[in-house]
């Protein structure tokens, strides 16, 4: 095997590559630059009804997955020596975050387990090692769009797969602060015109203009952003 | 037309619905629960090459999305008197909670502009009046996958498509806090016990456990959420 390998554990496996086919991770998937697996839980269940889920300890809404039937999913694609990192997907995880798509894009690859339900056994998070990520704080039907996320946001770094196209977006966003405006051709839309600074050519000052754009927005919209930024120091 | 109305513009158009073609989603989505139409922006551009991006004013790497072409797009699917809330996925957004898909479930149905490559030119943000709205702290290959995250988190509130699995999640995570452990049969996993307290019968108990439970996992992994919740008060 060689590149990026994805190995995805979901009840919903027909939910791949989905969005994921398309597009340049579609062509690098293609290519083999990257490789992803999508494996059925259900094939681990025992019994006549394969049950993958049963209700919670304690009681309450809901069914919870079952640590046995996804600890020997896991060890079915991942052995014990496996170097990949093995994420769950779930609104308890650690927010996701740029430079954890950087880590996970410079590693051998990634064992997803795709959560459903009130989540999963904890006692399968601690015996598997499972590091929790959230994509974000809202509910989702299952852990399987957040992996697909979570993908799109790793594959675009690999070598060769974005090309030309892997730009200034990613640096300015780790840098702390939201990207300025943007404005391209017509240089008149609805009346308006593009700012006359940009089309000055004066590099200088497009750079002061757009720096002072993007610490603006970023004040305005992320005051969480501001905060940690050094720019923002001695300014509030 | 009944029920919630999707309208998403994108450059691949293809990728939908994509997962929100599966499951639960997918079922509402074939009986008429919901609706999801993909259009492609490709198709409002003009001239030999039908571009839909240029380079931005000013300088820079990349590509800008042109105001012009993606306003004959929008107009074409969501006419000036729309009451639905017109979205533009990008990392620019104000970050996507699940009060404000509460919100969205509750209306009429969403028109989504998926961002590619730099951005789009600002102009249109404004004279469009887009919300702009952001999965997270990380960088995609583009809003299609925001638009599948978003849309995903919203159907399943629309009433009737989660039934009896809609359950606690979301009002424990609405309250502000991560969710407690949860466990469920085999009693024992690899010689680990489920908590006994959850087997004890002892409601009150149960609910003891799990409140502190949460709250403990919130103040530990989330500091942000945990400062900002009543439990936290005096107790820093």
């Amino acid at each position: 095997m060689t590149g990026f390998a994805a190995d995805v554990l979901s009840l919903y496996p027909e939910m791949f590559p989905g969005p994921l086919g398309v597009s340049l991770a579609g062509r690098a998937l293609g290519e083999g630059g990257w490789s992803l697996k999508a494996t059925q839980i259900r094939d681990f269940a025992e019994g006549r009804h394969r049950n993958v889920d049963d209700t919670p300890a304690g009681g309450g809404p809901g069914m919870v997955m079952r640590a046995d039937v996804l600890a020997r999913a896991i060890d079915a694609v991942s052995p014990a020596d496996d170097p990949r990192p093995r994420l769950l997907m779930t609104p308890r995880g650690a927010p996701l975050r740029q430079a954890r798509v950087r880590e996970l894009a410079a590693g051998p690859g990634v064992v997803i387990v795709c959560g459903r339900f009130e989540g999963v056994d904890e006692r399968l998070i601690g015996r598997r090692q499972l590091e929790e990520v959230s994509i974000g704080d809202y509910v989702l039907s299952g852990g399987e769009v957040a992996a697909i996320v979570l993908l799109d946001a790793v594959v675009r770094l690999l070598p060769g797969v974005m090309g030309n196209d892997l730009s200034g977006v990613t640096e300015s966003f780790e840098e702390g602060l939201l990207e300025h405006a943007q404005y391209t051709r017509p240089p008149v839309f609805e009346d308006e015109a593009i700012p006359s600074v940009l089309l000055s050519g004066d590099h200088a000052k497009v750079d002061a203009w757009r720096r002072a754009e993007a610490e603006r927005v970023t004040a305005e919209r992320r005051p969480d952003l501001w905060a940690a930024h050094p720019a923002s120091r001695g300014r509030k």
